[in-house]
């Protein structure tokens, strides 16, 4: 019997939203799951939560999102279960903000562009490292491994108050353009997910409210995130997916 | 007990590509099948095929792809079924022609607008006149319906030899997204899947080869792209995808 | 002396928008005009005003957009002056409509793939037809001629009232993307020059007011227009472009 | 008599390439240069060579391109000439790094994102700050000023060695169009220009030949690029651009 493979998750907040989502679906479905987060008491917790029945899951929490940082979780992870094969990788981690260009401080940009595309690039070093070391997966697709970024409606343009936001979203788009076309013939599949609407999380939902939260037709429901996520890991080779835009049914865009 | 779905489906061929294999995946999830095509005496012994235990399904042959035509046996299938609701619609339907500019007839560009897009605009008005008429689908994600067109490399750019052809996938493209920006709120989702790549179909088996048509890093598999369709039938009102790339793990692009 | 050479321009309306600017300013810079339009009168009276000095210019007037009609137009440019070569073309056609799916018709359908689109194929085969028999025109740009669209907001996402016509609009940038492509190792130059705004015509002076249309910010001056049209035909075989926006300072995109 | 307008570039080498271009056309239409760069050597020599008539000019060496230095260094261009105005400002520095993702270092990462767009950020931020310190110029088309932006290939899609270059130059372009949409109201223009193709300096003429670079099919001449900012800086406000692309006609894309 082999091990349960593994799903690495980057962004998971206090698991009310997308990365919390997805790790509760992967761990259904029956891969065990590794949190990275900044927030390492909700990570505990949550990883203690996941842990039932055959599901194996453990917190390697992060001061904040770097290279290093990334880099020394993501081999925490490999090192935590050194007989599993890390087969779906989600990094889930971003700043969104909206403000002014002129306000926007050195500062700012260097937090922004840490969180949102460099620690991204440690992310999928550590990732696609681990894909190459594994075999092809026959039973998931027939890949070594899947990788996935998470994306917003400033991946696709900018506008009046992004130019920081969405100059770091565009890059990570293109990591994951170009990571899909070097690695995939090696097996390794690449997939970018445009978010394009908001989330209900229990940020948002105390921000924007309940009656919106609960409306199907316009809070995007991190259940349905985290199905797109297992939907592209298990896309076979033969007709796999780089970039997916996801949105509830009465947004305009 | 409710009646069956009616997934209907506009260019089959000879049931080898990703019509056949959508009509059988979605034959077997449930649904009645409606095959418009062409190649009436194919379709007629298709849809012998795919009638077993509780599927129904029925051919409704063409001559040509134009506007009229299309429109007549789109309504025919509502008639076939007067108390079935259409829940799935595809149009699959395509010329896909490679060739100098200057050597495209006023003839051939008739041709390839008529079956590419224009014949698209009726199948359209059908499937949406028929979703609006139909309640939401609580068990389906909440959508009236799904309507899926299918694309190609030439939906996302020109190139030297496509200048007709990539005129007309990228109008399909266009009108892809408008219906989804018009129609959402009606939930009403529309779809567009980008195909990019050979498809191993009994065709492209004969030409490219046998070898390749096995190689699934190579050739994309019909079945695979039939998965994507259920997919985005099952993709519920909260997190829906306009624009979906499908292309095989080796293919350079 | 070389013979001046022509500039070919369709859809020229009552001259107060792009068109007319445009034979203007070509007028100006030294062509010979040829003005291809459905209002025959206007273009006439046209026609009769840009002669001047040196300056010969004639009107073809056809009575709608079809592919035989603007076929035969473009021939007898030729005709016209046969000592002359027809160095820039400009197709600025088009029909621009705004109406919810389910309430355009068939015919409409006809009428706009006819006007913003198939006609655009036969003036392209003319355009490049003439321009292969030329030689190299050293002395603008090291080129064989310039062939330019008229593209729209339309030509780049589809929105809620813009099935049809974006779905043109799209057909007609995918063709100049080929175009491009296909031609330019015989220097040939093929552009789309998107407008994304208002121009300030009599039509939409009419409408929307003059104090609009005299507000640089917000209207789009024709002649600026135009003078795009000649940047681009100046632009040498070093560095040309496929494609240009344009819009008002204030526009919100 | 108003005092000449400035023209700043960031991004000169050794002046054979597009940032040297620029500053030679802008002197000649006007302009006094300030040159930002590296290489301060080259940069001092070149300022004197552009020292002729009318024409001033002056050197700003910087010894790496990151935010802080860069601010300074804008600075310093405004306090050189307290009574002129800085009307067009060129981002033109830039690494272009091919190279497979998996070797590229947390120390590239961080320069290539300094260089390409870290210290744009801080180029648009002082560039725009005195524009709009500035009156409307009505001679030069009713802007405060023009910002332009340098892109590339990889600005437009990923590819297999592209990771990190590409990432950069999508930020950079998603900079200049959130920038274009925040301060058109005001009058300010920021425009993005793709180079597509290579570009004849002495760099590129040592490796890929004389023949190449001589060959204005094939290699883009640096003028061109020039004269393609002067056409931007001199639209006027009523049409504008955001983005252009340039390539030699032979180039395949």
């Amino acid at each position: 019997m082999s091990a349960r493979p593994i799903f690495v998750v980057a962004g998971v907040g206090n698991s009310s939203g997308n990365g919390g989502a997805s790790a509760r679906l992967f761990a259904k479905a029956g891969y065990n799951v590794a949190l990275i987060s900044r927030e390492g008491a909700n990570i505990h917790k949550f990883a203690a939560e996941l842990k039932t029945g055959d599901t194996d899951a453990a917190a390697f929490p992060i001061s904040a999102y770097n290279y290093k940082e990334v880099q020394t979780a993501f081999r925490a992870v490999r090192a935590h279960w050194p007989n599993s094969e890390i087969r779906v990788a989600l990094y889930n981690a971003g700043i969104g903000v909206w403000k002014p260009f002129l306000q926007t401080t050195e500062d700012e940009v260097d937090l922004i562009t840490n969180t949102n595309v460099k620690a991204a690039f440690a992310f999928a070093h550590e990732a696609i490292s681990a894909f190459k070391a594994q075999t092809i997966d026959e039973e998931r697709g027939g890949k070594r491994g899947t990788l996935i970024f998470t994306g917003a409606t400033a991946s696709m343009r900018g506008n009046t108050t992004t130019a920081i936001f969405s100059a770091t979203k565009f890059g990570l788009r293109s990591l994951s353009q170009s990571l899909n076309k070097e690695f995939g013939k090696e097996n390794i599949h690449v997939a970018h997910v445009v978010i394009d609407g908001g989330i209900a999380t229990d940020a948002t939902r105390a921000r924007i409210g309940e009656e919106w939260a609960a409306n199907r037709d316009r809070a995007i429901s991190p259940e349905s995130l985290a199905k797109s996520h297992l939907y592209l890991a298990n896309q076979d080779r033969s007709a796999w997916t780089w970039e997916l835009d996801l949105r509830p049914a009465h947004e305009k865009w």
